[in-house]
């Protein structure tokens, strides 16, 4: 991993336990011991803290210097590069999904075609009868 | 590095090397060799295969069949998904430039502020005189 901020920011956001732990902080300030209490469920303490470091060393998360209650806050400026980063990429997902919008538009149609020939037969069947 | 199909974008992205091959491939499919020509002055070719690889098993990169001439392929759609997740915390950064534009306003008053004041006195002084 190199350290870049960008890089630390994508680094950071490259694991379900670190993107848990903003989703915790985006609803509020919270202590470390709080924020770590769910996370021990599945491992241990010191893999929790250094989860909490990788985005302390991004600049997603922030550490009160108040030593008796040590809350954590979400600080998002490091995701205003990595979306504009991001959006310099937008028509690359946009094509590849208006491709699949129209791929489907294509095979909607093909299927809705034998199907209108069948009950079209259908129909003219009853009414014969 | 787990494997879900967020994490491996996110894992992807973070690395500059990687950045730069998706940003060759923004101008149009290109095949292996060339892709990795301009990155062999600073590392090995295995160790730009790796990259490519990286890319490839995040669905960022498609490398075609054709034997021949591979030519490697942008695919935008995993941005998609990690572009959804980032807005989700727009509000974050767009409220810490916010608080930063306000600290900003404030420190550009009080900057104007004694500059008035010592102008005001000195004209005083001036009509004294």
């Amino acid at each position: 991993m190199t350290n870049d901020q960008l890089s630390q920011t994508f680094h950071a956001l490259s694991d379900p336990t670190r993107r848990a732990m903003l989703a915790r902080l985006s609803q509020g300030e919270i202590n470390v011991s709080d924020l770590a209490k769910p996370f021990l469920k599945d491992m241990s303490l010191p893999a929790v803290t250094k989860h909490l470091k990788v985005l302390e060393n991004a600049g997603l998360v922030t550490k009160s210097k108040d030593a008796q209650y040590r809350p954590c806050k979400l600080n998002g400026t490091p995701l205003k590069d990595a979306n504009d980063w991001m959006e310099t990429y937008r028509q690359y997902w946009e094509d590849s999904l208006d491709r699949l919008g129209e791929y489907l538009k294509t095979v909607t149609a093909k299927e809705k075609e034998p199907k209108k020939k069948k009950s079209t037969k259908g129909k003219n069947h009853g009414r014969k009868k």
